[in-house]
């Protein structure tokens, strides 16, 4: 995939679809402009008028509840207006294209899309024939790519530890299918994290996984030894019984992150997962709700990370000057 | 329930959930900022800044269109930013707890819940546990409460009659199943009302009505005999084929309330409903279209009072010295 | 129907609900306020402060994601409150009329109905019942009448090709069915077109298409010949396969506008459709995506149209002095 499709001729960032491209001097200005919303979160009036007047449409063809909602606050504390477009009940399903479907939502002058889709590179389909004016993010694509996410938990990791550079990372389980440890790894890497580790079973690795700069584990007592961040990641239902995994039993067995696990990284590890989060399947309630998890902290700071992505991608920030990667 | 949860510690309204523990300065408080923001809704410019850069959550598990509608056009005149979540379609699907969801939810720097569910006891539950910048307001759980219906209703009343020490108040129809019913009868007892009937079958009246501070009729006839107003319940279709009931003709010829009927009360009585009204079945047309209906007063004061509680709560009306009951 | 109920005691437009009675002038007002509009959708700033404070209600009886869309974007635009209500879901699924639905929303202090129903006639009903402070707008109702679709029509042939007087307007399809095609006839007629020509196979022509001020023909290439404007209608996948035509296949030998025969027009005409289109059904996709295609400056046209309609009807624009057709 073409990945200067991100930015437009002055090298400024007008997509926001994928970490793959993205140098370390631009993941640090989102956490960077991230932080300075979060003190808006926090204000009694949480709303800046940076989008006032620009309509982003959120297009979800993927049923994500929780997403859709933090971008949607996210936009309306820049204040955006919103418009929901339920695909499912849509023109598309009277037939229409994709592409007409999306050239007539942008020829309702509209300012960004913000696009779920449970098909790999949809956001880049999407990206490559909307309207110059027009901004899109991804907010997760098939197995592909999170961007949002791996920037919010990027945001959380700096927020707990500081300097990636003496960091190492383990991320926990299935890696296979995970739009969200792929972003995570790239944005890791980027960032010079000291070491990115995955650790799953065989069933749950891609075939190219050695080719993603991280060490492989399939024991999660040596995957997390020493370790200062845990990115655990969700188990999907579907995948528990079937060709992947024997049961939901079985897995927590061997990749469950228990208090005893726990205390193989180092003392002050902090707990990640991006939710929702299967109780007794990939975590134990006392790990998610103890004192190294920063689950909900997480949530807080994605509200924040969509709103620095989002006024970014419009231009409000005077981002010029940040290049792509060489 | 420990009712002073509804209290911080400065004794001020912190969640508005049930009518119980609350005393008559407070209700009349509830009127009084109501009765500013009636005026509001017949501005030309129907919006105030009060809210403006909070967040409120409709979080709805029960399906009331017609109640979010009011929630969520008070909030937005208000100038609040509305997030309407749809639990049905939410992550409790995926097998969420509903604290999780709370959680999740409150992590999104959110500052109010309106909460509908089908449990009694729902709203209690989240108050108990949610953040503590967070207000909670009960649009009705279970068969238990429903104060902001009561309020408005007693913000009606008070327009059209008056002091309460005089009034004579009938409350007819399915006692034993209405939220509705028990916070009328809470809020008309607070308020001092000079007397508080229930006319019902037998089989809708629960075991502990003695213990409620009403008067009991099983007759129509007799329990409308010189009352001020008049508070139709509305009959759940549910009940009306079982055990309940014998059949909706049954009901309307015993406690279905026509001209005939409305005759054996004070002239100058007053008629309401919660809404939506089953014709023929509780109520007679020529009664809910007559000049002693106050239905459609009901629900526009309906915005005006849920515009007070939600403001009160979230301390823009500076309600400090309003303490609880005694 | 009675026509005047559009207009207010002083003549002023009260609500929108068919093109028929409305006079040229008014038409060509309301595409003079939309022109002021189109400027304000492609500022940076999208929005004018005209109805701050309002209250519009989408009334959505039948679904139409692009049309409540563009619905409330135009209402977004204009600063008012919108409040989308699904019909299915709400009260009236309780078993509640439709009058006591709208008496019960009204009773909220609402400004407007912006109403789509699958029945003629039914924005008429719900204009004649409203409480006079109330406008309603016509979104679609039935076979009968969309007369915001007409105007953003006439509104985007009069920016490509200006004066009416001289156009020759062919509309070809299932006018039988079709609301768009009788407002745009009587638009068109209003407005002085040249000659307006209805192109259909005898099924899909209404038996009083002779009363209509139009000509009928029933070749395409005869009905094209020399004409400035070509509007395809949509064609109802559920016609393609009954009493009313053959095939798809077939609809498209005799009825598809190819590149062929649009070369039978004028060679610059222009080639409109309401969308969504069937590509191949009864349209060619390189003359959909071609040089003479109008048919997405339709839909951006369809806010600005709509923003004036609304606007007018709210009184904000001062349309005193334009009268109804005598």
């Amino acid at each position: 995939m073409n990945k200067s499709i991100q930015f437009d001729a002055a090298g400024r960032l007008r997509h926001f679809l994928t970490i793959d491209g993205l140098n370390r001097k631009l993941l640090v200005r989102i956490m960077d402009v991230a932080e300075s919303f979060s003190s808006v979160t926090e204000q009694q009036v949480k709303k800046v008028p940076l989008l006032r007047g620009k309509t982003i449409v959120n297009l979800f063809f993927e049923n994500s509840t929780r997403t859709r909602n933090t971008f949607e606050l996210a936009a309306k504390r820049l204040s955006a207006d919103v418009l929901n477009v339920n695909i499912a009940n849509s023109a598309t399903s009277k037939g229409e294209s994709l592409l007409d479907t999306i050239r007539n939502i942008e020829a309702m002058h509209v300012d960004m899309f913000v696009v779920r889709h449970e098909a790999s590179g949809a956001a880049h389909f999407i990206a490559r024939h909307v309207a110059p004016h027009i901004s899109v993010v991804n907010a997760g694509d098939g197995s592909h790519s999170h961007p949002t996410q791996a920037m919010l938990d990027m945001f959380t990791i700096r927020q707990c530890k500081g300097d990636f550079s003496k960091l190492k990372v383990a991320i926990v389980g299935d890696i296979l299918h995970s739009r969200v440890a792929r972003s995570e790894i790239l944005a890791l890497n980027t960032l010079g994290a000291a070491e990115v580790r995955v650790v799953a079973p065989k069933t749950l690795l891609p075939a190219d996984v050695s080719g993603l700069g991280v060490n492989v584990f399939h024991d999660l007592d040596q995957g997390l030894s020493g370790v200062d961040v845990i990115v655990m990641l969700r188990l999907q239902k579907e995948r528990m019984s079937g060709a992947f995994l024997p049961s939901e039993h079985e897995y927590f067995t061997y990749f469950g992150l228990t208090g005893e696990r726990l205390a193989k990284a180092n003392p002050n590890a902090i707990v990640m997962h991006p939710g929702p989060i299967n109780r007794g399947v990939e975590i134990d309630s006392r790990v998610a709700d103890g004192p190294q998890s920063v689950i909900l902290q997480q949530v807080g700071n994605g509200i924040a990370v969509r709103m620095a992505v989002m006024s970014m991608v419009l231009g409000s920030h005077g981002v010029a000057n940040v290049g792509a990667a060489s």
